[in-house]
C-alpha cells in the first residue's frame, strides 16, 4: 500500500536492526484517516471472503480493526493481554512468547463472543516472529470458528512469522512489508519480489 | 443519548452495585457503528470548541476516540498504562489510583505529541471516581496544552468523578449517565434531572 509505505518512510524510525518505531501514526499517536484507508485496503484484499467478525489484540490493533468493522458493519473483538476483574469466567486463552521481552504472556478472549459459524478476519498492527498472530489463530480455532484471513499493517518480512503463517495455508495480507532495517534504513520488499 | 442507553439496558449487566459490564459492545467486543454514532454525538456536543487532537487511555477508550478523530480529521493519542520498550524517553506521566484494584498505576504519553497550541478533547469509555480522567487532564496541562472538553461514553453518576470535573470548570459530556446499579438494575439519570 503506497500511502502507508510513504508514511513509514517519512515518519517511521529504525531504532535498531529489528525495531521499527511508528508511534507517530500507529502505536501511540494514531492517524485515524490512514487507519480508515488501511481498512479499505484490507477489505479489497479479502473481498473474496465472508467475514462475520474482526479479532485483534489490544492496544495497537484496535484502531485498524474498528475501521474494518465500521466499513463491514461487523463486531470487533480485542484479545486482552491481562485478565480483567470483570472478565474472569469463560475465557479462551493462548500463550504468546515475546522474544523482545523474553517472557511468556497469556492473551484471552471471552468464549461467548465466538461461535463455530464465525468467519474471522484477524487484524493486527505488526507481524514479526508471528507469536501474537499464531496465538490469535489458536484462540479462534479452539472454538472451531474459521480464520477467513489475516490482515497486518506492517510485516517485518525479515523475521519468520509471515512464512510460518503462509505455510499453514492462511491468506495473509500485509500492507507494508519491511525487507530490512539495517543501518537504520527502512527498506521495503518490492511488489515484484513479493509476487 | 437514546440509542446508547437502549444498548446498555439491553446488553449491559449490573454485576454489583458499582460494576457495570458492557463487554458486549464497548470493553471487549466493540460495536464499531455504535462507536461512530457516539463520536457524532460528542462532536455535536463540542461543536462550540476547536479541537486539534483527541487524547484517550488504552484500551477501551481507543475505539470511540478514533471515530471522533476520523470525523474531525485530527490525530488520536492514547496514554499507555505500561511503559513500552520503544517509548522510554520524553514521557509525561501521571498517577492513577484504582479503587477497584486498590493500586496506583502510572499512565504516560510521549511529550513530543502534545504542544502548547493543542486544544485537546479527552475521550474515555467510563467515568466513575474520575481518577483516570483527572490523570489525563493532568498530563495535558503539564505541557500547557488546553483541555477543550471531556467526552465520556458511560458515567457512573453515583460516584463522584463527574462532580469533581464539573467543579473544576471543564465541559464534561457523558452520553449515558447511570444513576444506580442497585439490585442489579440499571437506572439512568433522566435528562430532566440532569438539566
Amino acid at each position: 500500500m503506497e500511502k502507508l509505505q510513504q508514511k513509514i518512510t517519512e515518519e517511521g524510525v529504525a531504532l535498531s536492526d529489528t525495531v521499527l518505531k511508528v508511534d507517530n501514526f500507529l502505536n501511540h499517536q494514531i492517524d485515524p484517516t490512514l487507519m480508515y484507508e488501511v481498512a479499505q485496503e484490507f477489505i479489497k484484499r479479502f473481498e473474496n471472503k465472508t467475514i462475520t467478525k474482526i479479532v485483534t489484540l489490544e492496544s495497537s490493533g484496535i484502531a485498524p480493526a474498528v475501521m474494518v468493522g465500521l466499513i463491514l458493519n461487523v463486531p470487533v473483538l480485542f484479545a486482552r493481554k491481562k485478565k480483567s476483574l470483570t472478565l474472569t469466567d469463560g475465557l479462551i486463552t493462548s500463550k504468546v512468547y515475546s522474544f523482545t521481552k523474553q517472557e511468556t504472556n497469556e492473551i484471552s478472549i471471552a468464549e461467548k463472543f465466538l461461535s463455530t459459524d464465525d468467519q474471522i478476519l484477524i487484524v493486527d498492527d505488526f507481524l514479526a516472529n508471528g507469536q501474537a498472530t499464531l496465538a490469535l489463530i489458536d484462540i479462534v480455532e479452539k472454538v472451531n470458528a474459521t480464520v477467513a484471513g489475516i490482515g497486518i499493517v506492517i510485516e517485518k518480512a525479515f523475521q519468520d512469522g509471515g512464512k510460518m503463517i503462509h505455510d499453514k495455508g492462511y491468506q495473509l495480507e500485509s500492507l507494508a512489508r519491511i525487507k530490512s532495517l539495517k543501518n537504520k534504513t527502512i527498506e521495503f520488499v518490492s511488489e515484484e519480489e513479493f509476487a
